[in-house]
């Protein structure tokens, strides 16, 4: 079986929450949402080495976050840049150039072990595996005022983890940030590798603004029952 | 003011739900789904017009689901047709010519009274008014087995009510149908019409599968409290 990594990338500031608190931190149930992030992957397989990105400035909050809660998980702490490339680029440079590696939004705490599962088999035969949705929704784009309907099944949307050939996306990662790398997906590309994508989980959502709160709290009860 | 009448399409057969029952019958809280969307656009206006559009061989059933919940809100039936495009025409067909008509997904029964005066009073100002949300994730175009990144900025999702002056969206259904007409806004368009773009709201979400429905209870119970 191939090493498994997991790069968890948490070093967002959260300004769209109306919250101090970046959204990473913020409780959902009886632990902080990022907990619980760690522990999807932990649990799916509990010899993963999990690297994680945090703010600087959040540093001293997580360790306190930790102590607090007893968090028993071993994981390496890694501090994040001004753009999400930089901090997965600190991330990788502490990840090792074997195996495979999923990097993963912290705040997206309801990733299945079905998901995660499915991106690894897939990194592993295809060298990457990214897991996308069909919109539920009718698509249109935007040109300054005006704006034309597309077709939607020509589009997907684009989750994580976003799982990859370790000794690939570190080389892909050995270039300079363009405004254009929203995603490790584009990185990987830019450095000529063809990206696969695999079928993403409309539960695995993203913790973006409180109404998400709301939705994660019940998601999480609700696959407790 | 100007008359508000509202078109409710409730006329899926809700195959993605693993269920019998078509999705806008299933109860959420203490009644169907699609008495939820109704009460949300007459708590807004009483004296709205209310058109609903349901499948042709479920009318026996929501007749005995509005006597068992003592539903007493006024509404005209209308049946649906083989496509979207030909439910909402059926629809159009017993709607008035005059005022402002919002056209409302049957399933999403969450829109708020904010949402619906917004489109209304934009359609009253521009002819139209459109919901978007910009996608929370990035967004890749797919080409056969090939994908590539695109700008998500440059993208929107798009919700109902969409919402229109009566005499020109009821003039825009006199065409035939074309597979690209996914929503009443590329049929506005087609007559040659400009559409006027609002913001959409996250909690407005369309219920297509269990997860959704999971959701859509929490979101509820959250906006009681």
């Amino acid at each position: 079986m191939m090493k498994k990594s997991v790069l968890i990338v948490a070093a967002g500031s959260g300004s769209r929450m109306n919250h101090e608190t970046p959204k990473q931190f913020l409780r959902l149930g009886d632990q902080p949402l990022l907990m619980h992030t760690i522990r999807r992957f932990y649990d799916f397989d509990p010899t993963i080495s999990i690297i994680l990105v945090l703010p600087f400035a959040y540093v001293e909050t997580w360790n306190i976050l930790c102590a607090r809660h007893r968090f028993p998980i071993a994981h390496q702490l890694v501090t994040g840049g001004s753009e999400r490339f930089y901090s997965v680029k600190n991330g990788l440079g502490k990840a090792t150039a074997s195996g495979l590696i999923a990097i993963h939004d912290g705040v997206r705490p309801l990733v299945t072990e079905a998901l995660i599962k499915r991106c690894y088999d897939n990194a592993a035969r295809h060298g990457s595996a990214i897991p996308v949705l069909k919109p539920d929704e009718s698509l249109r784009e935007i040109n300054g005022n005006l704006s034309k309907p597309v077709d939607r099944e020509k589009f997907r949307l684009v989750q994580t983890p976003q799982t990859f050939d370790a000794k690939l996306i570190k080389a892909a990662y050995h270039r300079d940030f363009q405004p254009e790398f929203t995603d490790d997906a584009a990185v990987y590309e830019a450095a000529g590798y063809a990206v696969h994508l695999v079928e993403g989980d409309a539960a695995n959502i993203k913790i973006t603004t409180p109404v998400d709160l709301i939705i994660a709290e019940s998601l999480m009860s609700g696959s407790k029952t």
